[in-house]
Formats: C-alpha cells, structure tokens, sequence
C-alpha cells in the first residue's frame, strides 16, 4: 500500500488469493491483521529481556557458491536475492548482524508461515516432557471427536513427525487439491449463504480420510499440524496462542507481543497463522541453541530440544524427495538437516526460516517474501550461506581466542 | 465462547449483528480483534513506566444515591450494575482502586467505543498546537476531496466540536439510517458483487450532505470524527493508529500495544475503533490530570488540556438535549460537565469512561458491557457514583493532612 489513502491500483485487500499475490504479498506478510482476525499471543507486562550485540561488519563480505551454481555470491547480495525482509545472526549468544528491508522493522511483526508450525512441535514436546501428552497414544483417545477420520487409529507421534497417511492433496497448484476446502472451511469470512460444508480448522479435520498405514512415509500436510494443535489444547485446556504467551512469551521475556490468524469460531491457525517480530524469534532459537536455557535460567528441559535435533526417521524422510534436504529428516515439526554442524530449522513458505546451527553456536532467523512459494526456490542462495556464516563466525571465535592466548 | 472448541450455540463469529447483540457482546468487547482486522499502535520495545498502587479498601463501601432513585447505592453494587468489565480510580498519581471482571483482565484489551473519539480530539489539538493544523481553516482546503461534500466549507474546530450540520442519521433504531450506508461502505469484510456504494470510511464521507449551517447546534454524529481522523493524517502524514503510537502510546511508556480495527482498505477507525489496556487509558487520564505532564516529563503542552477542559458551546450543546449532562459541553471530542469539580470525560456506548475530574485530582477508567448502548442507561448509576468517590477520597486526604499536621 503506498500513500494515504491509497489510490486504488495500489490497494491490497481481501479475498486473499489478491493480497497473497506478488508483489503486494511482499506488503501483506507484514500486516496479515490488517487483513484477517487475529488472536494476541501476549508477552505479558513485565519488561522484555534485551539482546546483547556484538555486530561483525565482515559477515556481509562472506561468500558462499549457490547449490548448483559456478561462481560464488556476497553474504549482503543474497539478501535481495532471496526477498529478505528481516534478517537476524546470533552467535555465542549476542546478536552479530540485524538487517531490516522491505515492509519490516524493529516493532513489526512478520508472517512466519509454517514456521509456526515448530513452535507447536516445540509446545508439543514440552507436554510430553511434563506427561500431559503421551505421545504413542492413539489421536482417537486424546480427541474422540477424530475416532472415524484418518487420524484416529494414528499416534501423536505420527502426526508430530507428519508420518500419516492422509487422502489429501496439498498441491497449491491443482484447483481441485483438498488445501482449498480446508481453506474454504477455515476462513474467517462470513460462509455464502448456500455454503455446506465445514466451519473451521476442527470441523474440517473430522472429514479427513485415510490413505494407508501410518508410520511409514513422511507427507508433508499442514493438516497434521492443525491435530497437534487440537491435541495440544485437549491436553493443556488451552487454544495454541494462549499456550504460546505462557510457555515461551512471557517466561522468554519477549519484546512484542505476536499473533495467530484464527478461522470463523476462534480457532487459532495451529499450521501457519503465527505472526511475530525478528528479534523475539531470535530469543526462541537461543532457547533452543542452549537446550532450554534462556539467560541462565532453564525454562525447557534439555529432553525436549534432545528430542528435536535427534531427527526423525531418514527413511521417511528419504521417499518424500527433498532435494534441498537431502539425508534430512522431519521431527516434531522441525527441519532437521543431519548436516556435520547437526543444524536443524523452522521453515515456512517465501523463505521463512529459523536456522539453529549447534556447532557454530549460531541462530539465524530470516523473514522473507520471495515470489516463489517454495522454499526449494531460495535454499540453493541460502543453506550454502548460512554454512559459510557459520564457517566465518566459527573461524572468527577460534581467532580472537588465539589472539587472547598470544 | 466458553469450552475448546466452542459448541454451534455458544459460538460468536460474522456477522457483526451475531456478535454485538447481548449477552454475546460481553466476551466480543474483549476480543474485537478476533473477529475483524486491526491495526496495531505500537508502545515501541521500551520497559513500561510503571504506575504506582495505594489501594483503599473503603471505597467499595462509599454510598451515593443514583439519579432519580430515592434509596442509596454502594459504589461495588455499582460495578454489576454497569455492567463493568474493569475499573481504575487513581488519585494523586497513584491507582487507588482495580478491579477485572467479566471478558476482562490486566493483560486484555477492551473495546473503547467512541472513547477513540477523544483521543482523536487530543490529537488533532496537539497538531494545533504544534501549529499543523489551523482550527480555523476549512475542511476544503485541507482535504479537498471533501470539496462537495457538507465538510467542505466547516472549519476544523467545527468538525472538532460536532457541530457541523449534517443531513446524517446516526439513530441506530432506525433501519434506514445513514449509519448503515455507512456501516457497510467501512465494513472490511468483502462487499457483495453488486455493491455499488462507496468503499471504506474516506469514500463515504465525500458523499454526505450539508443540513444547514455550521457552528450553530451539537449534533453528535461519528463521521465528524472519521472526517478528523483524515484531517490529522494529511497533515501529519500518519494514519490515526500510527499517529497514536508515535504521540501518546510511546512517549507515555503505555504496558500494551493497542490497536484500532481497519475498513477494507485499511483506514484505521476514528470514531470508535480503538481497543487498548484499562491501565493505560489510566495513564493516558493521569497526562490530562497533570496538564500535559506524566511522571515529572512534559509530553504535551499545557494548552492543548486547557482547550479540552475549557469546554465548547454550551448553548450548541443544550439544544441536543442530553438529559444526564445539562449545562455540558462538547470540545474536542470530550464531553465537559462544568460541574463543581471541573470534571470531563470521554465516553463511549455501552458504558465506556475515562472521567477526569481535576479537583479531586482523580481519573476513572471504567470499561463495561451494559447490554443498552445509550449511556444515558447507566449514567444515573455512574456519574453521581463518579462525584461520591471523589468526595470521599478529598476527604480522606484532608484527613490524612491532618494527621500528619497533629
């Protein structure tokens, strides 16, 4: 949107297919409220934990050669490359490079897409590290409402590591995919008065039918995450943005609060609804970088991140043909790449991602809007950067460490 | 909405008809955001300016006699009597009495209703302080795309002080009212395929008519204040949300970002759509309390109080006929009582208050849901209420200088 008002050619406004369309989705990821209800994930009122900098100049001069490509590209030349829209670096715990571009900056929130999908992992795993959630119960004995659909006889680990076998398409691509009556069943619009079907994420996800046995393929379907998100709630008696705020907002000491789109009856969107600020999802890959500590203080036990960089099964994995991800796996709704640096992510479409490298020490959050919605479009200019950072920032400690030795 | 999810019949959702009607207003006061889009007024990232506490525990026993009523009231029966969501008394500079009830709690926000016209108000009178905006000059050569419209050949003040003469219904009981050409042309939900009519709340203001001449009789209509809203935004170059956030929301150390709901193009609501923190429209009444002072900082000059409190004309206001208020005034979107206490207030539907009376040297914050939306429903029970507990505070600390003086 430019000017105010804005004339009408360069409105950006519902239905959604105008407002996700590029380039005014490049606007849209940073004011999906604007556009759609949303629900507060609230940091509470106390003061919010600062960051601490030590900002390194030399990380934009760091080069990497793009997976596939001949000649090497500039740390600062892929940014632009990929549609960066904020990006964050960590390392030993102190922020080393912050940049923000496009429509963001430090009191905005960005879309994270299916990033937020990891964030329910996480919260997944943390009930079942404190025994409200087993995690080899059967969907249909936590929820009885999904007995007859597909995930009933599935365990909540199958739908954590998206093992399930699901009659479902989720190819954006083909008109007639199932995505689209689910994102017919979960808008927040008011339904057309001739309207039939499913009202909202749960009413929809009783309708999903079976399409073999679980446990053996890793499909990756964003109806799964909205399960969790059911299971979760069943659990803990909390919808997914309230259980955020009390697990992980307010005890991190965020700085902002976030939000989750919700569908017509205030169902949070478990799958891809959370919207969030840089330096807070900064905060959560420190978390988990540190297996649970955040400032010195345990707020997650280190079984809960054990349980996530361990990775799920390869196997798996292997059939559902990631050639960005090659020898990777899926666990609890992360990424895990079993790459030498055991670095594992959070990552949703147009280049969302939040890169935890262990053996670097190393958090990289990047929000983004690039026009492809795969993320197989920008992996090949920013995996091999991120290893390349890493290698720098890994070099760089080992220096200073030696000139202290001196 | 009680249980997760929520059963068919205690659902609130679309259509705004379904969510305002009582009893289901009562949860949706408190959740505005999940049921449309809204825009964001940021605090900044900044720790908040605390407010500092001493309760008096007496004051639930302080008795008054509600208007027309013949036997007294004690001020907590008061409080379910209203319908009251939250209440704040401070006095002194110090928060003398909270209270959470029904959809409310310290980390919620509540809808303000039309006591966003009043911070609107205080807005444009900073601009005119700080000499951007001339009350004297017409509405046309501000924003001349209201040329033709009634606005056009009003002054400023004119539009500040409602009394612009307008061939407008605002009167809701009647279902073909103005109000609901407007309701729809701000609506952001998708307009019907055959809507023809204007779009958003800018597009609608250009087609309202002149009913005479300006200047002469108050007549209490929003779209004054959708007018200022787009008066202060041209010429401070900020929406009303963003203008918020820089002037009041970030300077006052305000707890929680607010927010204000968005017609379809994303025009922030001006005349009603702010929903913020009991605590801090407490702040926001301690700066006006203090003349433009907030914790020994000036952050908004003395006169831009003065003009508000001053009050507008009275003889323009006496021909609305507002039986709870005879001898007030409106000035700047506040409504002032010219009682004995000097106290004004800003006042919104179904109960909303910030009542500043600076004799007592006392602010009340009360948010509510009382199921009619005329306050002349609750102020019987409010207002002499209001006067009652500012008594008896002087009181007590007349008392107190004694004491310590013995």
């Amino acid at each position: 949107m430019q000017g105010f008002p804005p004339p009408v050619d360069k409105r950006i406004q519902q239905p959604e297919s105008d407002f996700f369309s590029f380039p005014k989705m490049r606007w849209t990821v940073c004011h999906i409220r604007e556009l759609m209800p949303t629900k507060q994930v609230s940091r509470g009122l106390t003061a919010p934990v600062p960051l601490s900098y030590a900002l390194d100049d030399g990380i934009d001069a760091v080069t990497f050669t793009p997976t596939g490509a001949n000649s090497p590209m500039r740390w600062d030349d892929s940014l632009a490359h990929n549609y960066t829209d904020g990006i964050l670096i960590l390392h030993n715990g102190q922020v080393v490079y912050e940049e923000y571009s496009g429509c963001l900056n430090e009191t905005g929130k960005h879309a994270a897409m299916s990033m937020t999908k990891s964030l329910i992992g996480l919260l997944a795993e943390m009930l079942v590290s404190d025994q409200l959630l087993d995690p080899d119960a059967s969907v249909a004995s936590i929820i009885p409402a999904l007995k007859d659909s597909a995930f009933g006889n599935a365990s909540a680990r199958e739908v954590m590591d998206m093992t399930t076998s699901l009659n479902y398409s989720e190819d954006y691509a083909d008109p007639n995919a199932d995505i689209w009556q689910y994102s017919k069943a979960a808008s927040p619009l008011p339904k057309a008065r001739d309207y039939r079907g499913p009202n909202g994420y749960f009413d929809y996800l009783t309708t999903v039918k079976s399409d073999g046995k679980h446990g053996k393929v890793f499909a990756y379907k964003t109806v799964n995450t909205d399960v969790l998100g059911w299971i979760i709630s069943t659990v803990s008696g909390q919808d997914v943005a309230s259980l955020l705020s009390e697990r992980l907002w307010r005890p991190l000491g965020m700085e902002q609060d976030a939000y989750m789109t919700v569908d017509g009856i205030g169902t949070p969107f478990a799958g891809g609804g959370l919207s969030a600020g840089l330096r807070d999802l900064g905060r959560l890959g420190l978390l988990l970088l540190n297996d649970g500590m955040l400032q010195q203080k345990r707020l997650v036990k280190a079984s809960v991140i054990d349980s996530i960089r361990q990775g799920g099964d390869k196997n798996a994995f292997a059939q559902a043909g990631y050639k960005s991800l090659p020898g990777g796996s899926y666990r609890s709704m992360w990424w895990v790449l079993h790459n030498a640096h055991g670095a594992y992510a959070a990552r949703g479409v147009h280049g969302q991602t939040l890169y935890i490298d262990p053996t670097a020490n190393m958090v990289i959050v990047r929000f983004a809007s690039h026009p492809t919605a795969k993320n197989s479009a920008n992996d090949p200019t920013s995996l091999p950067a991120y290893q390349a950072v890493a290698e720098y920032l890994m070099q760089q400690s080992m220096q200073r460490a030696a000139e202290s030795n001196e």
